[in-house]
């Protein structure tokens, strides 16, 4: 019998390359719960998920079952031993819980990283040049506001800061380098392969008090909930600007409020919220922010690699025992 | 007497640098004129303007007095020797009846560059990503809209097709060849000392045909008014883009609207109209394009470059008889 595994969420891109990649050596069933009651149950001897030796999951399945936390995967059978996750975040699954279990997780790096980066310097362009003023001043009939020329700058030569130099990071390095603009950065430790041109501060404090705008690419883990706060801010330079495509709540959101009331930041650009899809209803009341719906790697091309990425690493876990993309906790 | 320099327009950025590079050259006067008739009047003998022999022009003093038409430059005193205009597109004035009259004009290529090409940028990013919409629908209070995914793709290895590789569409391709995306170009003739990733198309109906992405950087002329017209149109790709940051003549906006209406453009990206500061009513019903209101050097670093560009025009033609940045009709 084909071992079974079992699709947690949709498969909207890859439905070909799921017969390719997991037709011939697996059974693929979707999971078709709509409380996570029903789905445990599922998991159950006898079940209509019996028996899955490996789970398909993206964040669309928190709708329905909610997050893969601990009660969660408590409840999963000793058949289960991999999570392939598709995305880059993986704050939604609890994989210490799944460490314990013997339950392998991976997630989707490298897929993500070209359309995120693209989020971030669209990000990046637009709060530097306020751009987002002025499409909403044009369909509002207005032409161009007055003045703007006073709160905008090239972005040639200012000083982009990046904090957690990985994948997306070092890609957003890459194209705002294209400018160019001067790239610094700070990781728990120095890239090796990291460019020349990319500077790193092993002091995180040195680093904001160059930047002109700070780009944030690090992963949402319980020690990094808030770590953009009051004291961090306010070592950027005033008129600084922060962009967030990573997670909305390793920012303090009320920290990053205040400096924008109070001006010590110019603009912010973000892609990301602590509540998603919950947006602060005090940021839609700051007019030089640019604000997008968690767009991201909202891309059919980059949904697609990431499919066949989780896909991948669910078909190497049948085939050769394990998938290459093992998240960092457990390897 | 110092000679007369008359400034019709605005120096914003540049005023301390209008002291250190005529200052010592030159009596610099401002217009005060509301009218053309008065501004006429001023330059008679005797005139508020009388004996200027340089002036600095911007498109800002067309409110006032109109452009630099026929009827104006014939009203010019022979005094008059250099009209040293603040931007890259001088269509605003008719540069043959100065020829005619023997006044030379400049223009400010290269400062412009950056700040053009940048604009372009977040154009190009934003309809292939497809944020404009989502800024919209996150600001009316609707998070994502739904399926976008299925209209937004990466830039990354896509075709993006340069249509005038001056200047500003250099700048463009190196910063889209950043992801890369593929550059491939048409001009009048092959640019010499362009990269070699990027690709010279004799053809434009050839270039077309491989685009993804139309970006146009003509200046507007009398032969290049409507020149991305139905039939260049249609040579793209059903489903292509178009950016235009050059001027809005340059595009039949009928036939653009026609391809837009009928699917066979997905998007256009916009800084430029044919009336501004009117913009096309019809184009506010299209969901999925990104229409800016000239914001193409609105930043407080480009204009001070701008400025001090055409003020150093003035100064070289003071001091050695001419400056650096003549026009092409008059090379």
């Amino acid at each position: 019998m084909a071992p079974r595994i079992l699709i947690v969420g949709e498969i909207v891109w890859a439905s070909e390359d799921v017969e390719q990649l997991l037709g011939p050596i697996a059974e693929v069933i979707t999971y078709s719960s709509a409380t996570r009651a029903d789905f445990l149950q599922g998991l159950q001897p006898g079940g209509k998920y019996d028996g899955v030796v490996g789970i398909f999951r993206d964040n669309s399945s928190a709708n329905k079952i909610g997050f893969f936390d601990k009660e969660l995967v408590d409840g999963f059978p000793s058949s289960l031993k991999w999570i392939a996750h598709n995305g880059a975040g993986y704050d939604q699954i609890d994989v210490l819980a799944c460490k314990a279990k013997g339950i392998t997780v991976s997630n989707t790096p490298g897929a993500v990283d070209d359309a995120s980066a693209t989020t971030a310097l669209y990000l990046l362009i637009s709060t530097v040049r306020q751009y987002a003023i002025s499409e909403r001043s044009l369909r509002d009939g207005k032409w161009k506001p007055k003045g703007l020329a006073t709160k905008t700058h090239d972005l040639t030569g200012r000083t982009l800061a990046i904090l957690g130099l990985g994948g997306i990071g070092l890609r957003l390095a890459e194209l705002a380098h294209a400018f160019p603009m001067r790239i610094i950065y700070h990781s728990r430790n120095k890239v090796v392969d990291a460019p020349e041109w990319c500077e790193y501060y092993p002091n995180v404090e040195d680093m904001l008090a160059e930047a002109d705008v700070l780009s944030v690419h690090v992963p949402l883990r319980a020690e990094t909930v808030g770590l953009v706060g009051e004291k961090w801010i306010r070592k950027l330079k005033k008129g600084s600007i922060i962009i967030n495509t990573a997670r909305g709540k390793v920012i303090d959101e009320e920290a990053m409020i205040r400096a924008l009331e109070d001006g010590h930041l110019a603009s912010v650009g973000l892609d990301v919220y602590p509540n998603e899809p919950e947006v602060n209803p005090r940021l839609l009341e700051f007019p030089y922010i640019t604000l997008l719906p968690h767009m991201g790697t909202e891309t059919q091309d980059s949904q697609r690699k990431m499919e066949v990425r989780a896909l991948t690493n669910l078909k190497d876990f049948l085939t050769a025992g394990k998938g290459k993309d093992i998240v960092i906790e457990m390897k």
